[in-house]
Order: structure tokens, then C-alpha cells, then sequence
């Protein structure tokens, strides 16, 4: 799922995605219901309608961006409160308080609201959060009125295996459309998170979607699927393109180097996506060089592809049962070339 | 034509320019020419392919920016010193230059080296610049290698009616693909254009294409082309998306006013845009104010839409010997509720 985190998959239209291959956008409810407000979304129809986006949609609960705040917050058992980081406005944020605004955004899958404990939070701390997140989602639970709306509940317990363990068991126990594994808010130790995968995939329901949430990079994406995720969201593809930087079968690259500068290659040989079929490397060089947001555009268009098209792939051996060695061989060859 | 500055109209592909209907774009020689170069270019196949561009093409000379620099700069009858603003660099630019440049960048149209005196130039200086100009064309005639590429000559002469008219009478004598008039370097008082296309127009070819460089907005080409211009550049439409507005039937807008947050009208109504057809004031209003590409870049292809669909109603009204009528009524309009 690409973030479309304010209403926008940055700098791309709907028309885009679809010819992408996106299936599926993912919107930030922190971010909409401090601008312009879930009541606005509301009587504009709902996100889906406002964005023009004409497919699924999911929203998150708000809850990781509220716990990676910097600014003053306090927490208790009733919810969060929080500054507005756009005006210094105090905002409380509770699980019927998301589960209202997710209803008032629209999607079609909405999250539970959930604690994220920072990624250096001590085993005390992490459980205390993965128990608050296990009562936040029987009130998020209650607090839904939409019929017409999936909530997925959320995995926790931080970089604890014994913590993961409990939190998957507690949330199998609930009959969801849909099962999520959250991250930690900040200062996220990568490594730890295929370990939990697989500690908590084998209890989750083997018959709905696992979704790991923001999460991650083609070689993350290869691992988590071959231990049973189904669902991804990550705003990497669109930052990387902010910065210059594209995916290629031979890892990752940076365009602005000037060895670039008169490659009359596209960005990855052999690629489908419409920057590789229209523009070479020295002309998008020059694009982010200047700035330009054609630049900026482009290689957004390429990085998303890339990823869908690797999903795609991914889809394609599942059923052939070679992804092992569909994703052996794309790892080998993907950081080989990146050293 | 579309401005694509830096080999790229801002924030928009090829095949958006085609859908808008858009046949022929603008490049700045001054701007490639420092980077990344007309060197660059040529071995890259040229501007038109290197960006991706399917259809006619013209580039300026250069002269214009060069003469609206502030930084240091000598001008003498060999050519012009100037500083490159991107590194401070020196560089050298002469008609001889200009053309050379010109025929590695390989647009379709190219323009002679002029000297744009500024706005508020005495009548002596301005009649240097323009004696210059006069020569210098010869020069760019002369210099002109490549077959396949129309030079257009520049009348200037600045705001004063008797040099213009002489600069008129000059560069009629040359038997050239089209003929331009070009503006004052900086400080342009705008109203005596008009008056100058009174005199100049009717002195130049009448089978040949006018240019009028640098106009316009959407009332300034309807009083041109009612005194016989054909065609246009302006960075009018991109630049005026970049900060949020647009034009409409009815005058020129705002996108960011709190009155349209829950506007669920498009930009103009009636509009045939890709904009207008898929999304609503309201959504613009939140992209542009959460400073979103997408914003700036649906703007932006309702402003060149609006722009070369007023175009094509202006041909279909002088077909139809209605062009009076169609303007005054367009002007009327537009002014009316611009107040």
C-alpha cells in the first residue's frame, strides 16, 4: 500500500496509481484529523471520495504518529494527549476518538487504536503498552458503528519475543477480517522484527490477511512474505524518490551521481514502469539536479512500480511454490551490486 | 507555448502537455546552457528527445534573461559577460554563441541574440540596444549552420513608438519563417505593448507568424491577437499554480481562501480539464495548503488547459469572423467578477 498520508500519495494522482498496478492506498488519520478534520473529509463524502481515489483504502488509527511525537504528550489508560505539531493545539486521542474519525475518513479498513512503545523501551515498559493496546482494541471494537468497515487489530509487545508471543494470542483470539503487527514508534531495531514474524505469524489465523505495518524495502518485503505477511505500507518509495534515490534488480541507486550525467539508460533496464520506458538516467538527473518536480515525480513512478511489480512476482511464485528460490536469487542479486 | 524552462515544463510530462492539447513547447537556451550544457544535450540527441518531447519545439536565444541579470555584467557589440548565477562562473555569450547553442539543443524554431534594453532605458539607449539587435540578427543569420531549424528575427526598440517602428521596418526587409516581438529586459510597463503592436504589427509579414514574446495572461493574448499576433509564450500559467491560483471564466482565483474549504465545485465550472473533472476545490484548497505536489501540479494543468483552450476558441472565432464579439464577451466576464 502506498502512503497517501495527507490525502495524496505524494505527487501522484489516482489516475497514476492505478496504472501503477496499486490496488490498495493507505491514508494517515493523524495527519487528516488535524488538517482538515475528519468532519470536513466527512461532509466532503469521505476520503475515498475527496481524494478521487476509486478503489480500497485503509486508514491507520493515528497512534504511531502520536507516540513519535517530540512534543509534550501524556498518557493514561483513557488515551493520549498530544500538541497539534501545525499549531500547538492540545488534541486527545482515545480508541473511540480514532474509531470515530476513521469513520468519519471512510476507508474500508480501519485500524485499532494502539500503544507503540519507543524501540529502547525496557520490558516493563513494553508490556505495560501491549496491555493498554489489548484493552484499546476491545474499545476500539465497541466504539465501531460502521458496518461497512473492516477494523484490523494490532500485534505489540515491542522487541519482547515472550511479549509478541502473548499480544498475537490475545489478538487471534478476536475474529477480525484482518490481523496487524505494529512496529515500535521510534528508533526501530530492524533485525528483531523478522524474529518476531516468526514467533507471531504461525498464531495468527492462517486464513486472513497478516499485515506488517510500515514495513519496508524490497529484501524486508521478500523475508516477511516467506514468513506468512501478506500485507505491507511504507512511505520508502516516495521519500527515496525525494531524494534522488531509485531501486534497480541490482539495488539501490542515487541518480544525482555525476557518473549519470550522459547514461542513456532508463533507471533499470527491462523495467515496464513509465519513466523507464520514456526518460534515461541523464535526462532524470538533471530533473533532481534542477529540482524539478518532473524529477521528483518520475522516480516516485518508478519506485512505486518496482515494489508492486515485485509483489506481483512474489504473487506469481506463491503459486508456482518457488518463492524460495525466486527470492534467494532476487536477494543475491539485489545486494551483490548494492556493496 | 508552454515554458519548459529547464527542459521540463514544470511539474508536467510530455503526455499530459498532449492531453492538454498542448503542440508546441518552449526551452531556455540560457538556462540549459549552464546546466547541465549544450554539449550535454546535443550528445544526448537533443532537447526534444532527451526530454521525452514528441512535437515542435523553440528555443530563446538567451538574450532575455542574460539582460534581466543583476549580477555584473559587460556589454559591447562583440556580445554579452555574464556571470552564471548558478556558480559564478563567466561565460560568453554572442549571436554567434546563441545560434551555436541553439542548433546543439536542435528545437525546431530558433530566435536571434537580442539586446532587451530595460523598462525605463532613455530613448538612447534603447536605440543603441535596438541598432545592436539589428546587428547582431545578421550575425545570427549568418552563424546559422543547421538547415532544419526556422530562425525568427526580433523587433525591439523598447517602449518608444518611433524605434519600434523603425526595428519593424528592419526586420520585415529579412526573409525569415516568422517574425517576434520581444519586450523590455526588466520592468516591463505593460500597457504600451499594446500600442506597439498598433505599429508593428501591420509592418511585419502578413503570411508569416507573429510571436509576441513573454505575453500573456488571458486578456493581454485576446487584445494581441486581435492586433494580429499568432503566438505566445508565458510562464504566466505555471507560475501562477505554484502559488495557488487559477484562472477562471470569471477572473483570476485563489485556491487557498478559507471560503473554498468545503467548496465541492471544480476550479471553473464547465472546465473540460483533467482537474476540474476529477477533483474539487476543497481537495485542492487542502493539497496546496499542506504544500502537496499534486496540488501544484493540478493547478498547473488548469491553467495551461485554460489557456490553450482559450487559443482554440480565439481560431474557431476568427474563422468564423466572430473574434470581436467572442472577446468582448470573454473580457467582460473575466473582469467583472475579477474586481
Amino acid at each position: 500500500m502506498p502512503c497517501g498520508t495527507k490525502g495524496a500519495v505524494k505527487t501522484l494522482t489516482p489516475d497514476e496509481l492505478r496504472a501503477i498496478g496499486c490496488e490498495i492506498i493507505l491514508g494517515n488519520t493523524f495527519h487528516l484529523m488535524l488538517r482538515p478534520s475528519g468532519e470536513v473529509i466527512e461532509r466532503m463524502g469521505g476520503l475515498p471520495k475527496w481524494t478521487s481515489w476509486k478503489g480500497p483504502m485503509l486508514t491507520d488509527s493515528g497512534g504511531f504518529q502520536v507516540f513519535s511525537l517530540e512534543r509534550l504528550r501524556k498518557i493514561d489508560n483513557e488515551g493520549v494527549t498530544f500538541q497539534s505539531p501545525i499549531d500547538g493545539s492540545t488534541h486527545f486521542l482515545t480508541p473511540e476518538k480514532s474509531i470515530e474519525i476513521q469513520g468519519q475518513l471512510g476507508a474500508d479498513i480501519i485500524m485499532a487504536f494502539d500503544e507503540c512503545a519507543p524501540g529502547d523501551a525496557d520490558h516493563n515498559h513494553a508490556k505495560r503498552a501491549m496491555k493498554r493496546t489489548h484493552e484499546w482494541l476491545l474499545r476500539s471494537i465497541k466504539a465501531k458503528k460502521r458496518t461497512d468497515q473492516a477494523l484490523f487489530p494490532i500485534v505489540q509487545g515491542g522487541i519482547y519475543k515472550d511479549l509478541r508471543e502473548e499480544s498475537a494470542h490475545f489478538i487471534a483470539e478476536v475474529d477480525a477480517p484482518g490481523y496487524a503487527i505494529g512496529g515500535v514508534a521510534v528508533g526501530e531495531p530492524k533485525p528483531y522484527m523478522m524474529e518476531v514474524l516468526d514467533i507471531v505469524s504461525p498464531i495468527l489465523p492462517s486464513n486472513k490477511p497478516r499485515y506488517l505495518m510500515g514495513i519496508g524495502e524490497p529484501v524486508d518485503i521478500l523475508e516477511a512474505v516467506q514468513r506468512g505477511i501478506d500485507m505491507f505500507d511504507c512511505v520508502m518509495p516516495t521519500r527515496l524518490a525525494r531524494h534522488g534515490n531509485f531501486w534497480t534488480k541490482t539495488g539501490r541507486r542515487d541518480i544525482t551521481k555525476s557518473i549519470l550525467a550522459e547514461s542513456t539508460e532508463p533507471l533499470d533496464k527491462g523495467c515496464g514502469c513509465y519513466t523507464c520506458k520514456n526518460f534515461t538516467c541523464s535526462y532524470l538527473r538533471h530533473l533532481m539536479i534542477e529540482k524539478e518536480i518532473l524529477g521528483h515525480r518520475l522516480l516516485t513512478i518508478h519506485n512505486l512500480f518496482f515494489l508492486l511489480e515485485l509483489m506481483r512476482n512474489i504473487r506469481k511464485n506463491v503459486e508456482t511454490q518457488t518463492l524460495k528460490e525466486f527470492s534467494k536469487d532476487f536477494i543475491t542479486r539485489f545486494n551483490e551490486n548494492s556493496k
